[in-house]
């Protein structure tokens, strides 16, 4: 059964090994900030640092492994019509807003929705990481280094799909922040099978 | 008075607000992984993706500020002999000797040198982030999102300064990885003031 997350707003559940995660851009130009933790052990958690480094890359795409922490394997990417998305970037966050859109009265994003998901696994604010950015259009010039953040490449059905190589805890949103989804708020679905 | 690092090894230390830590390489051509974590609350930790976030930039230098998961500025740069290094890749570890090097009895790498560094001050090894990996030189291509691990930049008696803006506590190591210094494995040096 497809599930839906709102617009600005996030998620969480658990996804055992084995079983699959498709994800949805049901409208097309949306980003999904993708967090994973062990569920027997929520200190092992997804790491950027270890991915890019045992990949020597820092874009991803099916059959690349997403390692944690501690090196395991937490899940493969089985499908991706996209083959663009982000693994560098934090989720937007009311400080981001603050700091990069001057916002006053700033949305809590995608931490504080992933925060608020992520609480009832006792999962801590500060346990959250580099999420996987789904489909999060972020190009890096490798001379100068600098970064920006475009407007998704993905189109209105566009998948991508994970399979669980342990028991893990997901948090996943549809994401805030204007700048990631070329100023449109939009939602995500998601089917666990 | 000048602190030295031996080859593969590691050190962790306190750095209060104001002071400046120097990391120097004696020799030329060699990589010091520095993590930083708050004094206060150990949960505080170093983070490349706010980092790069905030400066939408994936390379650093003087000037800078590095900020932490909470979004807090934890030390600025404030002197750079090199202008290069990286913020990418976790610390070298016995699973990345294992994994890259196909090494069947690998040593501990900077991962394990600071964990032991930094077990006396109460911080578990799941807690050691992506560090920022002083004179590390890894390219990146913007196309393909490949990256490489090249010889640093760094020439003998290269500087590196850092600015602290809160009270820290610092790991720091000499790099363990052939790679990361073009087959050498040399000391690093440090002085705070």
């Amino acid at each position: 059964m497809i599930q839906h997350i709102p617009p600005r707003s996030g998620a969480a559940f658990r996804l055992r090994k084995g079983q699959r995660l498709t994800v949805i851009d049901p409208e097309g130009g949306q980003v999904a900030d993708l967090c994973a933790f062990s569920a027997a052990d929520s200190r092992e958690v997804i790491s950027n640092g270890r991915t890019i480094d045992y990949a020597s890359r820092i874009f991803f795409t099916t059959g690349d492994p997403v390692y944690s922490n501690r090196s395991n394997v937490m899940f493969e990417i089985v499908e991706d019509d996209v083959g663009r998305h982000d693994f560098l970037l934090t989720p937007c966050s009311a400080e981001m807003f603050r700091k990069l859109y001057g916002d006053d009265q700033p949305h809590r994003g995608c931490f504080g929705n992933l925060a608020a998901a992520l609480e009832p696994f006792g999962i801590a604010p500060d346990q959250i990481p580099v999420a996987f950015n789904i489909f999060m259009n972020v190009p890096v010039d490798g001379e100068t280094g600098a970064i920006s953040v475009e407007p998704p490449l993905s189109k209105a059905g566009d998948r991508f799909v994970i399979e669980a190589r342990m028991d893990l805890i997901i948090g996943l949103t549809a994401c805030s922040a204007p700048l990631s989804n070329g100023g449109s708020f939009k939602p995500i679905d998601y089917l666990i099978a």
